[in-house]
């Protein structure tokens, strides 16, 4: 049994004010809040079906719900036994980029996308994310979602990129549209690899920093590749094992 | 001025059946429309703001709406000035797949996903898609988006896989998770490469037509890699330009 005031409380986490003033996130869905579980994420409440709960006798703080109050604090058209709400893991130190690959984000507007990316930094090893503050939040449930579980291992660093540039002294490659092609560029051992807003691009003020401007050629007549998609590319090529 | 059948016809027009039965379906915005009227796409209505239908004077078959209007009939949460309802293009004969690359879903059921494959293939030349029937519709609104306009371009022809790759002597090559490392595959001259569905990857009974498995290995710790972003690495790595 769930309160008309608890209820509200969650459905208030969809929006971002909300979510920074309390400092906790929804997740939700089987899957996904064993992961947490898993992880030792820091768990405030679980709001899960009957049945779920009998699969997970050993779990605390826990509220059992009907179907039809699980569905008014879903994100999902389906809800999917449980809803978690979580605290935000919060990044202390500003993550060390020497010796090894992390992604930059100037400004990734779509959550699908961004949950993709965050996705893809963590099938290939990469470890930290550095984001303009102007990015999508991470702690959206789109991203959550797209993200499949990712976003407990890779870390997302909101900043002022240009601050962040000044201060660390460190490869910077970018994809932009008439850059060195990619299968000619030889994988760095370290670097921040920069990847623009889905449609303006990198931003006029970060390009100065950019040492190394790469391209993904166009073969066919689309007007752009997505961001995940050239993301993804470059990643394999630079992340790959040997 | 729309009048209330019109209006409920479009909406109609966001169920897949309606679009089937109607063999038409809805395209919007700006930069859309003006990418269909220059593709000579069979458009039946054009339903637009003032301010569109002023700068396009040339356009027949326009009926100028409100604002309000607009929304109604909007599948965006902010309509972008026009909605356009069109004739689908129908493919009467089953793609030439000899001497190229197609690419090949099985049931990729995400509208995001489908796009964004759509828009990878037009970037990387590829001209066909076959999809499995039950592969997410193309006229869907959300796959059009995703697709930016690639979905004019590329044509995707819905049949049964299985009859398809009997009926066709090609070499298959399909991305698995224990498959060779695709660093080490040679880039075929022609081929079909399948991708299978999001969570259950490519089915059992397609699996024996599949002659070369490819893998793009994981080198960090997430679960598996989105379907469009596989798709992408490996259409990079077969469809560059020498």
């Amino acid at each position: 049994m769930i309160s008309r005031n608890e209820a509200k409380y969650i459905q208030s986490l969809y929006h971002k004010k909300n979510r920074d003033a309390e400092e906790v996130f929804v997740a939700e869905g089987v899957k996904l809040v064993a992961e947490l579980l898993n992880s030792h994420a820091g768990i405030k409440t679980i709001y899960a079906l009957a049945t779920w709960v009998k699969h997970n006798p050993e779990v605390q703080n826990v509220v059992t719900v009907s179907e039809s109050e699980l569905k008014r604090i879903s994100g999902f058209e389906t809800p999917n036994e449980v809803v978690a709400v979580i605290q935000k893991k919060i990044i202390a130190n500003i993550p060390e980029v020497r010796g090894k690959i992390t992604l930059m984000l100037d400004g990734i507007q779509d959550p699908g996308n961004l949950g993709t990316i965050i996705r893809t930094a963590d099938w290939f090893g990469v470890e930290n994310i550095i984001a303009a503050n102007d990015t999508a939040d991470v702690y959206n449930p789109k991203v959550i979602q797209a993200s499949m579980g990712s976003f407990i291992r890779v870390n997302i660093f909101y900043t002022d990129l240009k601050q962040f540039l000044s201060a660390n002294a460190i490869p910077v490659y970018g994809s932009v549209l008439n850059g060195e092609d990619i299968s000619s560029v030889e994988p760095p051992a370290e670097c921040l690899l920069v990847t623009g807003n889905e449609s303006r691009g990198i931003r006029n003020e970060i390009l100065p920093f950019i040492q190394k401007k790469i391209t993904i050629p166009r073969v066919g007549k689309a007007d752009s590749l997505n961001a995940a998609i050239a993301t993804g590319i470059i990643l394999w090529k630079f992340c790959k094992r040997n």
